[in-house]
């Protein structure tokens, strides 16, 4: 565990690439519903948004046009100015490294303050998801070439070891944000065995986040306030309220954190605090 | 842990798709290389093989003719004619399924005991090993069709929680032995932890294995020994002796782990006692 306090850390996966208005119409697609959406989760306590665009018929892309008017709109919104913008580079549906890599380069005022960096290739449920090593490391300098920082994504113990072994050529450097993703079939699963092995593999200083695909969010969460810095929520995680009974939204899946956060006496972390005791301490 | 007693059960994987003659020459090729390999490491205790086959100039290739010439070598030959016989059914080198399943079709003479199937996409050293769900589900069923017992290779705990997946699907059957090869870069790593994580994980009845890749294969040998039903050795994952002094054969790493086997008060388990009661059980 590193050296930050009690301080919980909400992250907000609005979109992915795969989540769908027909399953969840609160799942948000344009730059308009997200930027609302957005707006109402930093007042429900997020400090990091983790993005994806969509066309305007909700096909997944990476175009950098799209994640700059994202990026531009939420900036100049006061109820989102602060918050930490994440761009996913996913590769998900066969994207070349050059249009994952494309929003890196960005001009300075439409660049992501971090982006997404999964560290293998791995099944999800609907197919394989590949990410080359060699696609990693350039993706990687690619983020420390324009001072964006890493969002480092789990899906397994093997992906931490890889994390070490980029550490130790110095393709990744402080500071070390990771999201572990539990409960993919494929993946590891949100049990306390399987994160204290998590735990144990991570390095020291590094600011770990949990979070769980549908049903495995909840106890994902649990296991966040209970011993790691923070949790990251979410559609594109999962699309039903906590417990199951209903379909859900952003806020209330904030607010859902929130509480969680107050009941286990851990205040939430600020934006703000994040970009000056994290991304630039 | 399952129900077998103290035996231990040694698997060499011979040759391997990626082990190259120009870094050590003992890497066995040809039919004939690999019988009169397997006849040496029958009579040092190997009760299973795991085969890969190459073209004469020693690619990789799945070409259910080169594995029926050594099926069929292997049973005909006094001291490897109980050996129990793995096929690879690698997808490393982007094969179709239909090249990748083709030696489970071949006629019962010629056709495997086992053979071999990796439950997951992930990236080793030099790149991605995709294994679609869809394939791995078709590969499974296509084995159960022929009689050919799943030689289930494990990388990572997701892949123990996949097992479970497909289990619960009936994709998957008794008898259950695992292969967790531990140590690549970006999969488990050869730890007391991350092993403990996966015998948690793994069915009661699972017959477990445990191997490494390069110098990680002897500290998944000294887990094997103190906790799990056999080990997996072999040049396919390690071209060095133990400890790393000087080349090895696969014959230098059978004896090796017989040693150690004698040293641990666990007798080996014979290719004859593990087909009547791991196989036909």
């Amino acid at each position: 565990m590193p050296k930050l306090d009690n301080r919980l850390i909400v992250n907000v996966a609005f979109t992915g690439a795969v989540s769908d208005k027909s399953r969840n119409p609160a799942v948000p697609y344009s730059v308009d519903e997200i930027v609302s959406d957005a707006a109402a989760c930093a007042s429900a306590g997020a400090a990091i948004g983790h993005f994806h665009v969509r066309t305007e018929t909700g096909e997944a892309t990476n175009d950098p046009k799209l994640y700059a008017d994202l990026f531009r709109a939420l900036r100049a919104n006061p109820a989102t100015s602060d918050m930490v913008l994440v761009a996913s580079t996913s590769g998900r549906h066969g994207q070349t490294l050059q249009e994952r890599a494309a929003v890196l380069d960005l001009p300075a005022d439409a660049r992501p303050d971090m982006a997404s960096l999964t560290l293998s290739s791995l099944n999800f449920s609907t197919g394989p998801s590949v990410n080359h090593p060699d696609d990693i490391i350039a993706l990687a300098q690619r983020m420390q070439e324009n001072g964006v920082t890493p969002e480092l994504e789990v899906f397994d113990l093997g992906m931490v070891s890889y994390l070490n072994h980029l550490i130790s050529r110095n393709v990744l450097t402080q500071p070390l944000y990771v999201n572990a993703i539990l409960g993919i079939p494929a993946g590891a699963q949100a049990d306390a065995l399987t994160i204290g092995a998590l735990h144990a593999q991570l390095p020291q200083e590094t600011v770990l986040s949990l979070g769980g695909v549908g049903r495995w969010q909840l106890p994902a969460h649990l296991f966040a306030v209970a011993q790691a810095n923070g949790l990251r929520t979410g559609l594109e995680d999962n699309l039903r309220s906590p417990g199951g009974k209903s379909l859900t939204t952003n806020e209330e899946l904030v607010k859902h954190a929130a509480e969680l956060a107050r009941l286990s006496a851990r205040p939430l972390m600020t934006a703000r605090e994040f970009r000056a005791e994290v991304l630039t301490a």
